[in-house]
C-alpha cells in the first residue's frame, strides 16, 4: 500500500476528531438540530468561548452549517451536515475503543 | 446518555489518534513487527526525532512494544500490543471517512 496517499486526509481527518470537545459537540448534534443554549447544557463545563470556537471550525470545515430564523427573538440553530452525519460511525468506533482500551 | 462520561476516554484516544504520524505508524506496524529503519523506509518524510520520540509515546501508551533481540549487532524491533492492533477498526474508519469527505 502506498502510505504516503494515505498521509493528508487522514491526518486532517484524525486532527479534527482529536481536537478538544469537537467529539463531544458532533455527538450531540447527531441528536438533530440545536440552539447554542441547548449543546451547551448538554455539555456545560465547556466554556461559551470554546463553544463558540469549535462552532466556527466546525462550520469551516463543512461539519456543521449555521441557521438564523429571522424571528423575535432571532433563533440560530446549528445542524450537522450530511459530511458531519457521516463521523458517527467514526466517532462510535473511537468511542468503543477508548472505552475497552483506554 | 451522559455526555460527560464519554468525554475523558474518548478525548484521550482521540488526541492519540490525532497526533501527526501515528496513525501511519500504526497502520505500518499492522503488517507485522518491525525495525525503526524499516518503519523509516514506509514514511521517508518523516524526521528519525519524530519517529524516536512517537515510538515512545506508543510505548508509553501500552499501544506498541519494544523489544531487543542481543545479537551482534543488537535487533531492535516493534510490535503492537493487543491494544495497539484493535486500532485496525478505528484507523479504517478514519481513513474512509477521510477519503470520502475531506
Amino acid at each position: 500500500m502506498d502510505y504516503s496517499k494515505m498521509c493528508p486526509k487522514y491526518e486532517s481527518a484524525a486532527e479534527l476528531l482529536g481536537k478538544k470537545w469537537t467529539g463531544l459537540i458532533i455527538r450531540v448534534l447527531l441528536g438533530g438540530p440545536k440552539r447554542f443554549k441547548d449543546i451547551k447544557e448538554q455539555i456545560p463545563e465547556m466554556s461559551d468561548k470554546m463553544l463558540t470556537d469549535r462552532m466556527k471550525e466546525l462550520e469551516a470545515s463543512g461539519i456543521l452549517t449555521r441557521t438564523v430564523y429571522p424571528e423575535m427573538p432571532v433563533r440560530i440553530e446549528y445542524e450537522l451536515t450530511e459530511k458531519g452525519r457521516h463521523l458517527d460511525e467514526v466517532i462510535h468506533s473511537i468511542q468503543n475503543w477508548g472505552e475497552n482500551w483506554m
